[in-house]
């Protein structure tokens, strides 16, 4: 990501725990490969990042998202700001930063046209009207959020730019800008400005189907076989009696759940994977277990103890988010607690 | 759960973090109230029960559902034991208990249908030509898990209660029984055997509807606006564009999000409440954030700051499921790790 968008920055976004994946770990290596700008969602995941980092002992600026309140005058510092999402937050901040004196620079975020967060229509006319309400003394850098970046031939794309290009317009080079998240990367260097802000790409995952083939995918998630039976096929299978079989079959039950993140959605339709061949969900996810149909694969690969992955090489997240209805963000950040996680590579 | 039980010991469920209800506090409550057994998924929820519980210096028994195997051997002891689900499991647990003496006896769990977990069709068999393959002298309990119990009009419950019922029949005496899930509990005395199970009802979810209204709603998750804001018909909102109004209307954008576990299902459909007024999704839910039309709320009630319920006097988890496409546990087992966390009344 850091050399498609070069010369601007590149950004880690590691809010909800690094999506699913484990702030600590994930950050540090981060930092390791050279990453100093980092985005999180709340003050809390500010704090633990903050932290992570600590024992590096190297300079990081760390942006909380969801905006400023009162809460924060104890969170900020030197490594520490907000995105200010409103006039409102403004003030709040300059008068907070004008009674501490020094720390860093927050972020102000112009919503172009997203209606979710940052300063609305009727707040950014008002900047425009009169740029020195926001003062570089408090704030370094000017950001949006793109609504429609998965889709390269989306109109929004343009008009968002279009929207952003005239703010910097008016309010100059005071400031630095940023714009793009994952798939607004892909977009293209018009919409790099100074920072990118990647979040899913670093993870393997969103953007659309062509630039997700430029992306690793570096997530891995296998559960162990804890039961094998046979059954025929005047027989059910699960909860609500929903599973069926077609033929005489061997089913494999599997130590993974909804409870787990696997999504109940997946139930009759999702998919594991052994040895690369395919072994289908057969009746209702339940909140620890699966049960897979595991006909098709040798009995000596499907024992008591063997393993199935769910995510890896033959499923990427967005493949199983496919099968649940969803992204494959929401695969990662619903990545249950009982897993035991393991990371290959050097982290500090 | 428990006088609709008696004289039936009854247990408490508590696999997966007290269903995302937070192990530790549920537990120890639930202790309190004179719960004296609990039954949990994995071996670590198990470690972690024990500890939590050991400051009450109260004589527990945990059981893991999923069963036994060699790296079990250093987790049981007088608190802890496997429910085996199968001949091999028993084999390796009497082998484990001659060596170590003392200790919990295990429970043996036959699958009467669910074909999910369980002694199968053949080693049932096994059992009923000669029941001394199982010992009383390591096992104390029977069990089996109902598969449609929530549907009382199910003639799964009666076929399975029957395979139950015959199965005591010829393994006799030495041993209790259990069968009942917290639906199974609702079926009536017959399936109550000598301890039932409930999990889902001991947090006011699951079971029929019927039998619902007479759980207590145990559940509240609410969350902040963080900003305002007003969009006019001709814009749109979240990603994708996909949201729209077809009025001028008033926004709320919360913090909370499908990483927070409001299922991405929720995007245009689901909805939160303000002082007891529905207010919908609008647009897609993202990670961090949804927002909410709160145009036929009054402004004094949403302003920045003020909160919005998900769950509670208004919506239970079951409902927040219907509008998600799922059940109520997975709305609690989906609750991420970013929430502050309160309980009501007196815990240990």
């Amino acid at each position: 990501m850091r050399s498609i968008s070069a010369p601007a920055i590149c950004a880690a976004v590691v809010k909800c725990d690094a999506y699913g994946l484990g702030l600590g770990p994930v950050a540090r290596r981060l930092s390791e490969e050279g990453c100093t700008n980092f985005f999180v969602a709340l003050p809390q995941e500010a704090i633990s990042l903050r932290d992570s980092l600590k024992s590096l002992r190297r300079t990081h600026s760390i942006y909380i998202l969801n905006g400023m309140n009162d809460d924060f005058r104890d969170i900020c510092d030197d490594s520490v700001a907000p995105v200010l999402n409103s006039l409102e937050e403004i003030k709040l901040w300059q008068t907070f930063r004008e009674q501490v004196g020094s720390g860093l620079p927050a972020i102000v975020n112009f919503d172009t046209g997203m209606n979710r967060l940052g300063l609305g229509r009727d707040e950014t006319e008002q900047v425009l009207a009169n740029a020195m309400t926001i003062s570089p003394k408090y704030v370094n850098m000017i950001m949006s959020h793109l609504a429609c970046a998965d889709d390269p031939t989306h109109q929004k794309n343009q008009d968002q730019l279009d929207r952003f290009s005239n703010l910097i317009k008016v309010v100059g080079n005071r400031f630095k800008y940023s714009l793009a998240n994952s798939p607004g990367v892909f977009l293209g260097s018009r919409f790099h400005f100074d920072m990118v802000r990647p979040g899913a790409a670093l993870y393997g995952i969103g953007c659309n189907s062509k630039d997700r083939k430029k992306l690793s995918q570096v997530v891995e998630l296998k559960s162990e076989i804890i039961q094998t039976r046979s059954v025929t096929n005047d027989e059910t299978i699960g909860y609500g009696s929903d599973g069926r079989v077609d033929r005489p079959s061997r089913l494999a039950t599997v130590a993974l759940g909804y409870g787990d993140g696997l999504f109940r959605h997946l139930g009759n339709s999702g998919m594991g994977f052994i040895s690369g061949r395919a072994v289908p969900v057969i009746g209702r996810v339940s909140m620890d277990l699966v049960t897979l149909d595991v006909t098709d694969v040798p009995e000596t690969l499907c024992k008591k103890g063997d393993w199935v992955e769910f995510i890896g090489e033959y499923q990427s997240p967005d493949d199983l988010a496919v099968s649940a209805g969803t992204i494959g963000y929401e695969i990662l950040t619903a990545l249950g607690n009982r897993y035991r996680k393991g990371y290959v590579g050097t982290i500090s």
